[in-house]
């Protein structure tokens, strides 16, 4: 059942000199990516791209150049997105690639290319950023998602241009990137019009298309052109973003990546294999930090936070991708914690700037980054680390944290405003609200206090899981990590996705908490995947599908 | 994969002189539910039912109970659940039967389990019923999701009495009814607490159980009963139940069943096995109805809503046990709108009636069920039919409508205060409010409307999906129906499961939504199921389980 067409690692990691499948061009205000996938240019060479469909590596390259828009060109106000190909706009993720490979790759592909939509998302509502999905063709699965992560989507009247959902007629599967969640929660797209639109393979067109509200205008292809730049410039008048801002260019991290450790300058991960775990350490700055907008921009990427959570973000994403078996991180900080809670101040005392602001974002990005990623995470917070504000955030993010509690060694978790509302979950509350749910008022008492937290105060105040004395600490830390690697890695996935997100919900808990669980289901299910499943049997020798019929 | 031990066909009808698994007894406002699993009564008999664990025969009764202490018993203000067993309160879902049972099996016995814990908190919202849980021993996995499901959990501090959630540790499951978002959501226990309680295989007791909010209070052996019964008492005093209400006795439904068709005495459904489609009918009132709160009372079970909604129950329940293969059912529905509209008057003019009340929430919880039923619906509205008030909700609960725009027969649609909020989905809201997200004003203007709908005003108004004309009626409705039968079946649960249920979230819809794909999904995986997997190695002689250790 599971194929072992695996690529060997990947690099998530790209710049523009190097796209292969996007043009990324600008205008003014008004940035142009221009979708153009190379067939022979995906990351395994037994499928082609053909009709703008993608694979990781095209949206590895989307997420660079959204990320890329944001930092580096700060002058940037609407986003366009458009085909560079003829009657073609994009036809969804690559069904040969989907069909060949494994449950888990399938998983963590959909993943990131959900991560990537909301990304866009998040630009639109924080970064002054206006996306307009320019639709000049067919826009299939996928394709129609990708437009569905934009702010508008204008549509050319040619009579052949249509936008579509075809995945459960044609291919058994779910559209898996948010398309059916965006479709009914975001587009408010009426049930019985979606249920409709999502079992027509052909999909709709033209006016009805607005009608149904599956896009926001049609344009003959005689106006089309014209009618979709007068439009981005319309909504780019209407951004805060800055006309001279200095761009904060991203350069590549380059971390030494070996079979024992990946290793980048503030952030590295050491595996211990046998036991299928690994020890993620970040480091506290260790040389003077900007404190001034000036300085900050002058530091640019090399500003602590930006460049310690770029490269926290980019370990997230090898340890996904490239490290299945390494179930369990051991979350660790070291350093000095006044110098994270220093850069803590000056982020929260330059919120309205644009690049602190996407400093602020980028690291809240990061962090629901690991929310998401299908791993235990347990903190251990020891003499020498530095768990204060926007790093203490990490022991949030996990799933317990121990603190050594020994009167004979300094051990403290600091709080800062960073962990008051600036870096939330995808559930909109902070992650000191999720935690305390239940008791409220302790998030307003944790924040307003100005002492560090010593062992005792951190757990009367429920900031820690657990404070083993020294005689204890070696024999239940080792056991919590022993233990949590025996168990069933699927179980640990299953509970970690229904204990973290507590609260309320949004588009974005949907789409990760609902739809992609009944995806990940029926990416299992023998209709899909099966010998004779509709996924294997497209586009193949193999005839038409033959379905258990048996329902659920 | 699939083992044949099936059942042959599921009643979910009984009485409590048929019951084998619980004792019901009554004393003034307090009933007691005490459970007393025979071990050789479940509904298979290759497995035992050790330690009050429980299957499908077991929760029958007590969804029966719940259902008879609201309608025949509205003395009763405080339920009470215990064990009738020496130590051992209930080790939960039977793993043998888990193991045994097929993928769908073990889908909808979790589904049933999960909507008969909701309507025990239905109950304590709506009804004037408090649900105490006194866990005099041993309280595993579904045991303590049947106490999550309580407004308080008593538990005995007797060195013995344990709540746990095993299933993750033990059988590489999720506890998954509703037990991960009970605890985090409605109980709001710290996630932390709540990893380390769901990884312990013993569990957590005594003070400690109190102190992470995991139960409400603990006693000693000696106080435990009275405390329990003196906590009965005050909460009892609480309620507005009526001590002198006329009981509204259930009888049997008696529907007659065949190969055919199952007939019961308002609603029926036809099976065309070879289309997989079955025909199900709902008929109006054809006698007299009561309209004074005397009369229903006096009418009692045989009042009309009462009735055909415990039949569509009873039929939706049959259809996801027994007829898997009916893929798609076509709803209709037949008679005279004007006696439709005249109970839905009565109905919305004694709201403040228990009896009432009881019968407006079961009619609730029954579109509920056909919410979360994994079949589509494709409501007909044709001549002859009366998709009027509450019966137009079942064209609303469908995942389509079709209406015959035929100038010289009349076909239309009304509404009444039935669809304004009486009859809430999961998410809380009415289904005109999900239906019409992206234009709320609609909802006021179609329920202000005094006259009926016909088909160009259903359209207009956007009540229905299409209105073909009686040349195009045949055609388009039988390729609908046909186009439907033919996806893949997987592919339209998930699809139904996103599209339904758009808008705000609750504890139901996070359950069904997030916790139960997720169960879904891990029932399929071979670290479960698998000759190896975790369930199948439990208990048995297969030795432990073997994991594939990668993370998805």
């Amino acid at each position: 059942m599971e194929p072992s067409l695996e690529v060997a690692a990947v690099e998530c990691e790209t710049s523009p000199e190097r796209y292969r499948h996007w043009v990324l061009s600008f205008d003014g205000p008004i940035a142009t990516l221009g979708m153009d996938v190379r067939e022979d240019a995906g990351l395994r060479d037994d499928y082609r791209l053909k009709l703008n469909s993608y694979d990781l590596s095209v949206d590895i390259e989307l997420a660079d150049a959204i990320q890329r828009i944001r930092f580096e060109h700060p002058e940037v106000r609407v986003v366009l997105l458009k085909s560079l190909k003829e009657r073609i706009f994009c036809a969804g993720a690559n069904i040969f690639m989907l069909g060949t490979s494994s449950h888990g790759f399938k998983v963590n592909f959909c993943k990131f290319t959900n991560e990537t939509r909301l990304a866009m998302e998040d630009a639109s509502a924080h970064a002054g950023l206006t996306f307009i999905c320019a639709v000049n063709g067919i826009c299939a699965g996928g394709g129609y998602e990708l437009a569905l992560a934009c702010d508008e989507i204008l549509l050319v009247d040619d009579g052949n241009a249509a936008v579509s959902l075809p995945e459960t007629p044609l291919l058994g599967v779910l559209p898996g990137t948010g398309g059916l969640t965006r479709l009914v929660d975001k587009r408010k797209v009426r049930r019985d019009l979606a249920d409709i639109f999502c079992t027509l393979v052909e999909g709709v067109k033209g006016r009805r298309a607005v009608e149904w509200r599956l896009v926001d205008a049609v344009y003959p292809t005689s106006r089309f052109n014209d009618a979709v730049l007068e439009r981005a410039r319309t909504l780019a008048a209407a951004s805060d973003r800055p006309a001279d801002g200095v761009p904060c260019l991203l350069p590549a991290l380059e971390p030494s990546v070996s079979d024992a450790a990946i290793v980048y300058r503030h952030v590295q991960v050491e595996f211990d294999r046998a036991r299928r775990t690994g020890t993620l350490t970040v480091r506290a700055p260790e040389t003077a930090q900007p404190d001034t907008l000036d300085g900050i921009i002058a530091a640019g990427e090399a500003f602590w936070p930006l460049r310690a959570f770029r490269e926290l973000d980019d370990l997230l994403l090898r340890l996904r991708l490239n490290e299945p078996e390494i179930g369990t991180l051991i979350v660790k900080t070291a350093g000095d914690a006044d110098a994270v809670l220093a850069v803590d101040r000056t982020l929260a005392a330059h919120q309205d700037h644009w690049l602190v602001r996407e400093i602020t974002h980028f690291m809240k990005r990061t962090l629901k980054r690991m929310d998401l990623t299908a791993r235990s995470f347990i903190a251990l917070i020891e003499p020498g680390s530095c768990f204060a504000g926007s790093l203490f955030e990490l022991a949030l993010a996990s799933d317990r944290s121990y603190m050594l509690d020994n009167p004979d060694r300094e051990v403290s978790i600091r709080l800062s405003p960073m962990n008051g509302g600036l870096l939330p979950m995808s559930n909109g509350l902070s992650r000191l609200q999720v935690r305390f749910l239940g008791e409220p008022r302790v998030v307003d008492e944790v924040l307003a206090e100005s002492e560090p937290f010593d062992p005792m105060a951190a757990m009367d105040a429920g900031l820690v899981s657990a404070a083993p004395d020294d005689l204890d600490w070696d024999d239940e830390v080792r056991l919590a990590i022993e233990a949590r690697a025996a168990f069933s890695p699927d179980a640990m996935t299953g509970m970690e996705a229904n204990l973290r997100f507590a609260g309320p919900e949004t588009l974005e808990t949907k789409i990760f908490g609902r739809l992609s669980a009944w995806q990940n289901w029926i990416f299992q299910r023998p209709n899909a995947v099966g010998e004779r499943g509709a996924l294997k049997a497209f586009g193949g020798a193999r005839g038409r599908p033959e379905f258990d019929w048996k329902r659920t």
